[in-house]
């Protein structure tokens, strides 16, 4: 009988059909005494449309007039779902970011959420209306229209769970839950029951496309209930929630790849202060996120320097690169953009040394050499060939035993 | 050099090559040292689009969720202009109703604008930017979205005019200027340099199509120079203005006609107090407007009373006649969807008489039978029959004087 939060992501607000189903939807969970705060994306397909759009008049657009385009997808979905619920007997009023308030930060096209004001929310739930917020989108200290970067519903949506103290939030989506693996990559991937907040963490952080990563940091931080749900099945989904012990027994609970990475090596890099800083404000200048960073050390006061990248951001990455080799004095700069990360996640690994060391047993053993490692407390990821992406991750999810009990009779 | 208000309707801004040219047009006005405040419409299409959605989900939608889709087809094109200014070198910045603070009543779907925060604006002016302010939306003391009806990009325009006292307002269309007649039914139609406020009103209010009647009563009120222009041309347009002495030589100075018109005939109308208060409100509660209303008295207490409504109207308005026969004893209910209005409107009839009548005698040799006429101080309407409409138009046009002086050869 608590306040819940639902998310619909584009794929369940796709057409007016889907809407419809999303209204039932929302209204079983009212009959069930509930009171209803609903977050909805763009209708899918809408925010590439309008993006397409601001690229045909203008190819290097200023982000405060392409957020006020894309954020209409939303405002169409919110008209249209609190429609849907009328139409099906319910009461519902939606919400703009500025009509409740949600107030980021002027980081056009990423902007991150400050505060929300809850009351225009609570007095739509006291008249017994759903309040259908647009996801997504807010607005800045002066009233200028943000959006908060792909995924970002899936924030708007914990946000309000926590500004309203809700007792779940719930994120519908076209899978039916968190897998220990990519389904379509491993097909003896398991849905979990459940997954504490710093490994669905982790798995968002390392490719897992299930949850935008912001929206778990918020869930775990106000410690919000989060179910990840299909819209399309009543399967009851996979619960992200706080850590407990019988979660520590496990190893290892899922495995990740990301095939959009690329890989460089810098050759002699001269050994001595401020040469890493000028390597890495270069990339930080153009915006470029670096991943995984090795240096392997030589005998003549130069090292091999090693670094990931995403694949989009590899020809600016290359450019600077190769500016730098004449100021710094390097041999050469290499890149491959057919490397994958793959990496295994648990909070078990806190408990049980050895973990990373199976790993690298089992990826030799398949005959997978691997480029570079970076590990944390609850991970270990390894950079392979792009070719091997699948098989790694199939022989892991074998080797931590993580297989359908059924997969093997499959094979 | 002083402040212009651009408005440019859905057909200016179709596409993203329209909306650059729109964006070279904004500009040229800059480089001829104006400040410049542009209102834009949805994209054509998008509006109805968008309708369309809502039927998709509801089929007796809430205006307010409806206002709150179809405002979003003005908050793409804002943007989109904005970002083709700046790709072709200039500065903008779009606003939408709730950033300049168009505050309306709460008719949603037809709210009338109560004021304007011109601060925004000054500022955006001031930092030498086009300001690109959404039409046809408007926010509600509460914050809700409100829309203005169609053609309501038109009222948004002057009134920013008005609020930001402009030196002018343009207003880019399809077609380049205000005609004598439609030209599509009068080949010797003429564009007009001037029209007055009154006969602008009239003429919008008769059915041409060139200006929301809302947005030429704001200009006329606050005496907003108003010039209709095409954006596809660099025609001067027509400008609607204060009423000169000149303009008072001309007796009649367009010819309209309007054929979503239907006819209703009361007949036996008991002569008592009360009666005609019945008939029209029933069709009040239904929001249904009447237009031209006869009585014809009788000899036995009773008459027959006719009156026009828009066609869409005509099956509610008969079902509502049929329900009072009883009631009232009418004699019975007589309907015609197949008529037209043909109107003369003209500030010079103010001071010369015998206008009206020169109208029935030009439609009396012509053969055309009038069924119903309503005059007021600047024209004169008469219902027709529907097939007689461009006949009407027109002859009338010829023996007012208002042919191009090259049309005779044409024929």
């Amino acid at each position: 009988m608590g306040l819940w939060v639902q998310k619909y992501g584009g794929t369940s607000v796709a057409d007016p059909e889907r809407i419809r189903a999303v209204a039932r939807r929302c209204l079983r969970a009212r009959a069930e005494g509930h009171d209803l705060v609903v977050v909805v994306s763009a209708m899918s397909g809408e925010t590439n449309r309008l993006l397409k759009l601001v690229q045909s008049v203008n190819q290097r657009p200023s982000e405060r007039e392409q957020d006020v385009v894309v954020a209409t997808g939303e405002q169409v979905t919110i008209g249209l779902l609190s429609l849907a619920i009328q139409a099906a007997g319910g009461q519902a009023t939606s919400f703009l970011a500025h009509q409740c308030r949600i107030v980021t930060d002027s980081t056009f096209s990423k902007a991150r959420i400050k505060r929300i004001d809850e009351e225009p929310l609570r007095a739509a739930l006291a008249r017994g209306e759903v309040a259908v917020v647009a996801g997504f989108q807010g607005i800045d200290e002066e009233g200028n229209v943000t959006t908060l970067g792909r995924g970002g519903s899936d924030t708007t949506a914990v946000a309000l769970a926590a500004a309203l103290r809700a007792e779940r939030c719930e994120i519908y989506t076209d899978v039916d839950g968190v897998y220990t693996a990519d389904p379509n990559v491993c097909p003896a991937a398991r849905k979990l029951d459940r997954i504490s907040y710093e490994e669905m963490l982790e798995e968002a952080s390392l490719g897992a496309k299930v949850l935008q990563i912001r929206s778990v940091e918020f869930a775990m931080k106000y410690r919000v209930p989060l179910w990840v749900k299909s819209s399309f099945t009543d399967d009851p989904g996979t619960l992200v929630c706080e850590e407990d012990a019988a979660m520590e027994d496990v190893l290892v609970s899922g495995i990740t790849h990301d095939r959009n990475e690329a890989r460089l090596v810098l050759r002699g890099v001269p050994d001595r202060p401020g040469v890493a800083a000028r390597i890495f404000g270069a990339l930080d200048e153009r915006h470029i996120v670096v991943d995984i960073i090795v240096q392997t050390a030589q005998q003549d006061g130069r090292a091999d320097l090693s670094f990931t990248v995403g694949r989009a951001d590899l020809a600016a990455t290359r450019e600077a690169m190769d500016r730098l080799v004449p100021e710094l004095g390097l041999r050469g700069v290499e890149s491959d953009d057919q490397v994958a990360k793959v990496s295994i996640v648990g909070v078990g690994m806190r408990n049980h040394s050895g973990v990373a060391a199976r790993m690298f047993d089992v990826l030799g053993k398949e005959g997978v050499n691997i480029q570079s490692i970076s590990t944390s407390e609850i991970k270990v990821s390894c950079v392979v060939a792009a070719k091997y992406a699948e098989l790694a991750v199939r022989a892991l999810h074998t080797a931590f035993g993580l297989d359908r009990a059924d997969a093997a009779a499959e094979r």
